[in-house]
């Protein structure tokens, strides 16, 4: 739909944009533009005559459109860890008798360590309820403080139904985060709509905005001057440059800021945003899952000693497709070497991600080509050792 | 002594090096090679292939020699204020009975903030003390667990005497975080000579990373394994790709990463660092003596409405010079009009930072004489009202 606009490499299929997005065309220039016209000629003066110390909010209120939130409502910043860790800590405030915060096997495992991290500053003995995917609707009872759930699984692609389990854990007294990490530019997102508190996201998977570009974070606007951010950094106080010895939070969302923005990756994710001025993410979507099924079928069709790991119905999958196969290590690897850009999750899971900005079905049908070879002639390094892979 | 290795504006004097350091020559270069040859070429392969993944680590021991750390002891990542959050959160954990923190009222407020954002989240009755600069020494007891303290104040650019304070402190039993924001690249700094279990800092003041540019931290080496993250991100777990369910923190320095690295300021930041393998720190430390004493001696010539307001003696000040005045605020704005960029810090400090890198006496003079000119013929627009000022 857009493929001019991404600089991939002449040959490779990329089917990783769930990991990290291939590089915008236009990214170059815009970061340019900020080194030299901005950062080099007024230097310190750029924080306000670049409005630089606005863009968390102005660049996140265009992240916020593409997840259906109101402006004021999102802001960008820090790692989505770092988010994880605000939202977590704001969300217990808000339920401050219960003392279990649940959340799924299939969630990204920083969301839960950063859990566990805060459970132990915190020390007042809540839980950490870890239950299977399919648990969490009967795991959801009037213990629960918070329900902490990445909405598409990062392993199988498989995709909690937001609105459902919202509305059934608010009606038990639950606060609900979504991680939104494989969702924001991958399937629709109402979040407002949903009703949930909070959510967060990253965004260097779908939204291209490069590697380590910041992550986002999200508040229910009528709960946005209840929230006492626990992470309350200056440039999340209310008069910045007062200096005062003592925190007041921010208006709104500005309390959600933490440190000074960083200003080179924000140039870089705000040139990428521009891509999807001119597109519907409902058209991504249907694209999204005619591509998706058609690999599923091709690959089906040649393959058969790989087990698809992601749901069958379209309706309950991200933009990803996940087959298990014990040798899936090796064979991504292969795959890799043929330019057909995999990721794989251990133990087993090839991972393919599919994004109709620069993917098409002459590009699905090419890497299915390459991946019956590769399965046909078994012409994988069976010896290739597991060793580290790559980022989410 | 190394002014063309920068690209300031032909007629600038940039007295602000100490806030934002301007743009190194070579930085466009480096992050072009980044986006095109990295991100561009390599996209999800970059974590490995340009070695993206160790890069918190390899430009931080860039950084850590800075410092006279050593290699192993010092990781880049998010900002200041979340690494501030790191050091203060594992110190109290070293110090389990003791329940108060000492800093004082030179602290940049971020460093205050966070301390009471934590001491609420941990909510055991810890207390903030803040007293004032001078007070420090006669303040340290046995009831002290935490003494964080940043080493050269923002406003006045005094300088703490970081051996004899760390010793003392130390001597009654606390542990000890120092905040380099205003000394990395400023003054010569031994941190592990110091005995600091800990120290925080930015790399877009004195180290011209760029706006935004990632922060540091240094865990001394002794008690690294002792360190238990509060901030427990999946980069900081032991083995990050092996995706278990509970968090192990990673080896040594490792575990005070936090969530994905922003690449793209890491590659501005590592070009910026290049400058500072041939300069020497002793000789930059003398001539920004030689700088701020000639700007000093000039001032109280030309300007007898000025007060000084850093310490007299270089030997305690950092590399920045403070003068006192009511209208302050509007004698910097007019000196930015005529292009010499100091910035003000509420009530009444107009700061005016030296830099040996790109600064030199005919820039300090040719300084002088403009503000000389705006106080004689006051030049400046007294109504001007005293709104937002610029990032420290």
């Amino acid at each position: 739909m857009k493929k001019d606009h991404f600089d991939i490499p002449k040959g490779m299929i990329y089917l990783d944009g769930n990991s990290l997005g291939p590089l915008p065309s236009k990214t170059s220039e815009r970061v340019q533009k900020t080194l030299h016209d901005e950062w080099g000629k007024m230097l310190i003066k750029g924080w306000n005559q670049a409005g630089w110390m606005q863009q968390p909010s102005s660049v996140g209120d265009r992240v916020g459109a593409l997840i259906a939130a109101p402006k004021g409502t999102v802001v960008l910043g820090d790692t989505l860890t770092i988010k994880v860790y605000q939202a977590l800590a704001s969300a217990l405030e808000l339920n401050p008798d219960r003392r279990v915060i649940l959340s799924d096997s299939g969630n990204f495992p920083t969301d839960l360590y950063i859990a566990e991290g805060l459970l132990k500053t915190i020390d007042k003995g809540h839980e950490l309820r870890i239950v299977e995917p399919h648990e969490i609707s009967n795991a959801l009872n009037e213990e629960v403080a918070v329900l902490m759930l990445t909405h598409v699984d990062y392993r199988s692609g498989k995709m909690h139904d937001m609105e459902a389990l919202t509305r059934k854990a608010q009606a038990l007294g639950i606060v609900v985060i979504w991680d939104l990490a494989h969702s924001a530019g991958a399937v629709p997102v109402e979040i407002e709509k949903s009703n949930a508190e909070f959510a967060v996201g990253c965004t260097y998977k779908y939204l291209n905005g490069g590697p380590g570009a910041p992550a986002f974070i999200y508040v229910r606007a009528d709960i946005l001057e209840q929230v006492q951010p626990a992470l309350s950094g200056w440039l999340g106080h209310n008069s910045p440059f007062a200096f005062e010895q003592k925190y007041r939070p921010g208006a709104g969302i500005e309390r959600m800021r933490v440190g000074t923005p960083p200003i080179i990756q924000l140039a870089a994710l705000d040139a990428a945003l521009d891509i999807w001025d001119s597109v519907n993410m409902r058209d991504i979507r249907e694209k999204s899952i005619v591509l998706s099924e058609l690999f599923i079928r091709e690959v089906e069709k040649c393959c058969s000693q790989l087990t698809l790991a992601s749901p069958r119905n379209p309706e309950q999958r991200g933009s990803q497709v996940s087959f298990e196969f014990e040798e899936g290590y090796a064979v991504i690897q292969a795959l890799i070497a043929r330019d057909v850009i995999g990721d794989f999750r251990a133990p087993n899971i090839m991972r393919f991600g599919f994004t109709p900005l620069y993917l098409d079905e002459v590009d699905v049908l090419a890497a299915v080509h390459v991946l019956e070879d590769i399965m046909t002639n078994r012409t994988w390094d069976a010896s290739e050792f597991k060793t580290r892979a790559v980022v989410t």
